[in-house]
């Protein structure tokens, strides 16, 4: 009889790949199948010696893997899901597992589950975070749908998944597209953070005139201190990469032209569906359209630079101790609003998920895992059906502490005239989830006037109209 | 022979019987369908001895048409508009024109008007602005699509348009969906500006301790200045107005959770879908959804009360010409952030809209009219092809000055721990837009770092990725 294969991968690139590595490394066969015969080759060398193939034959593939099937699919979110999927349909058969593991639209994950359901093949949406190095030693997964299809395939990614407190960073999400729109958010949150570092690498730069050296000695203190996560590591990193082409830092040759690939526009676009504010991941998708608009940039740059006085350079030492305090108010706040999106949409989308699991599932192998993460963990603990996270005893200290900081850091970027959108739009945030009362009586009055769109009273219940001015 | 109506209406609530008054103001004949008997009654009484008819009977009104046809829908966005326009086709003959006057999202007016192409009946999206009483005495109107379409109706719409400068506040801005275009990115704006000034309000409220008629009176002075604007004058009216339940100001007793109706939303989102930033729109629905957001804030403020300490009063007067300036700035800041977004949407979209053309119509009649629409008028001629505002030079002089202010009102907003996002969006924005370089290399860095997702230098052409850390 011929070997058959534990697990199937479609898409060979180097997150494929590397994923396919990360499954022989714990004891499983594997097949990789992808069109692009470079790509099956660099398969073969890279798995040397482990039990794989590796094959452009959808054919051969299938029926290569044994029942039922567990095929996961690494290829680019949209037409090319269906396209593959529609390959393989003449092969599978009843009970057959076929995983989307990529950045695709949660309600697509929906259509598409439905779609295969009539057919007998089970479907799950899946979310995988990690980056390349992820998926090789171990990235977070995000897995939604039927929780039976999640049995057949859970022992191979508790294996392959990272490891957070020895606990596999890996679970059952919930619902339907759940473990997609976890991910859509998990990226909403990843460009909120790295905006938000972008904004503290610019203000200290400009205000403190830190190099790249001490620039790289700042993120590493704060690496080890309460800020401790993979992007301000990565950030530290970034800071001492030489460049040969310049002989420079790297850093200073690198375009200040950011692109996207979409999930944190459709988390912003998703919230404001939903009603519910993410104005730091908000701030984030629009630095980047900003970012991008480089020509305009440079147009507009000399016919406003001499807008403000330039004041004396702030006081180093304030400057990095206040922005590593505001940069930790403002990481708290940029999960508390990804997580009070997850909240609104689990009931919504009726997804059922699990805040506790979601933090701790974060903990490690993805972009935003962080220390951050679990305090999460026990904030959800000791209260399951917490909407906000500020609401949470384990964050009230450090965002009362925190918010005296962000004040100071908005003042000196107002000062020196740069941007700082994410910071700004995340204090602004704050004070208005702890505001009573906000001033949006008078756009209901507004509204009124000229709409006789009625209002709501203080004092009473009921709708009210107004014949203003009469 | 029975007598024939110049122009159909169908939709009798209170904007659909307006719009036929001031139809029948001008001379023409008209007629009105709605299914409920109370409205069909009420345009009896209020047309009374005007050339009208009222009825609920589809047939009859198609029929006192004189062809071709000139119906004008003004129902909900959605479903209904496809139901109407279901029950009319089989009364209509090649020719007659359909008019949506609602809400609606421009790709579903696309879909409109080619299926209906196929059946050779006429459609055209039409954005009106200007509410009840604009409906009344003379909105802003603005058309798409067909411009044939719009010759027909032409003489119609130009009488009951509002007039400013003697030249009616109508015309055909572009092609397919335009016109409902046109009008979403008016209410995205409409929304950024009530927005800014409930923040003003709130500022003067906490930080200067002003009572409703010294609101009143520092709104009216600024409606006699270079804010003079409709939604300034009515807000000054707002804080006049007296309330009968509780005995004191009626904007003390408007609860301050604001609804909305979606165009807002809508114009953000689009504007991500096409990488153009609108920050102040962006933070005017985000704030909507803090506002519904009452009871979380009520149990959340409690916690954070005492997390600033209170600084004394600010220096009233100053405040409140900082105010006036910073609010001239936002203005000016958010009527560019929308006209960036139609430029854009007039190539993504092929609208062939003219900038010039929409300043004008919008100078009078609908809800964002303002003196700062014919500086605007004037940007765009000297400069048609302008991309942003920012770089007219007749914007420039106002900008430089307004932004110093905007920096003090959002130092007291701080001070006071009061929420400002849309102010503070329109800063950073400005910030941004006005930055040669942005620190958005980093967030190119960190992408090509965890998932190789390449990077552009500053130096030489091409995608690079680095091996970062090796």
């Amino acid at each position: 009889m011929n070997q058959q294969y534990d697990f199937g991968m479609i898409g060979l690139g180097v997150m494929g790949r590397n994923f396919i590595l990360n499954v022989l490394d714990h004891g499983f066969s594997a097949a990789g199948l992808d069109l692009n015969h470079e790509q099956v080759e660099a398969l073969k060398q890279e798995a040397e010696g482990k039990t794989v193939l590796s094959t452009s034959d959808t054919a051969e593939f299938v029926k290569a893997l044994s029942t039922p099937r567990k095929i996961m699919l690494l290829v680019p979110a949209g037409k090319a899901v269906d396209t593959v999927i529609g390959s393989l349909l003449p092969y599978l058969q009843e009970g057959d597992l076929i995983i989307d593991g990529g950045n695709t639209f949660f309600t697509d994950t929906d259509r598409r589950f439905n779609s295969l359901k009539e057919k007998g093949i089970r479907f799950m949406g899946m979310g995988v975070s990690g980056g390349a190095e992820g998926a090789r030693r171990g990235p977070s997964i995000m897995p939604g749908g039927d929780p039976e299809a999640y049995d057949i395939v859970a022992p191979i990614l508790e294996a392959v998944a990272a490891k957070a407190k020895g606990e596999p960073c890996v679970a059952h999400l919930g619902n339907g597209g759940a473990g997609h729109y976890v991910k859509m958010v998990h990226n909403g949150i990843e460009y909120g953070l790295m905006q938000l570092l972008a904004e503290a690498y610019d203000i200290l730069k400009h205000g403190a005139e830190l190099s790249n050296e001490a620039l790289a000695e700042t993120f590493e203190a704060w690496n080890n201190g309460a800020l401790e996560s993979f992007l301000v590591e990565i950030t530290a990193a970034i800071f001492r990469q030489p460049d040969a082409l310049s002989q420079g830092s790297l850093i200073d040759s690198i375009l200040d032209k950011a692109k996207q690939k979409g999930t944190g526009k459709w988390t912003s676009q998703n919230a404001m569906d939903l009603g519910i504010p993410v104005p730091t991941i908000d701030a984030a998708v629009t630095m980047r359209g900003l970012s991008a608009l480089k020509a305009d940039r440079a147009n507009t740059a000399p016919k406003y630079s001499r807008s403000i006085e330039q004041l004396p350079l702030l006081d180093k030492e304030a400057l990095i101790n206040q922005m590593g305090e505001a940069l930790h108010f403002a990481f708290l706040m940029t999960y508390a609003q990804g997580m009070h999106l997850l909240h609104e949409a689990s009931s919504a989308y009726q997804f059922g998920l699990n805040p506790e699991t979601i933090a701790k599932i974060w903990r490690g192998g993805c972009i935003i895992r962080a220390e951050i993460l679990e305090d999460m963990r026990q904030a959800y603990q000791q209260e399951p059906s917490l909407a906000n996270l500020v609401n949470s005893e384990i964050f009230r200290s450090p965002l009362l502490y925190g918010q005296r900081a962000v004040r100071e850091v908005l003042s000196a970027a107002h000062q020196l005239g740069r941007p700082m959108l994410a910071m700004a739009s995340t204090l602004h945030y704050f004070d208005a989830i702890r505001a009573e009362r906000l001033p949006l009586n008078l756009v209901q009055a507004q509204r009124d006037y000229f709409g006789s769109h009625t209002y709501e009273r203080t004092d009473r219940e009921g709708s009210f109209h107004t014949e203003w001015g009469a």
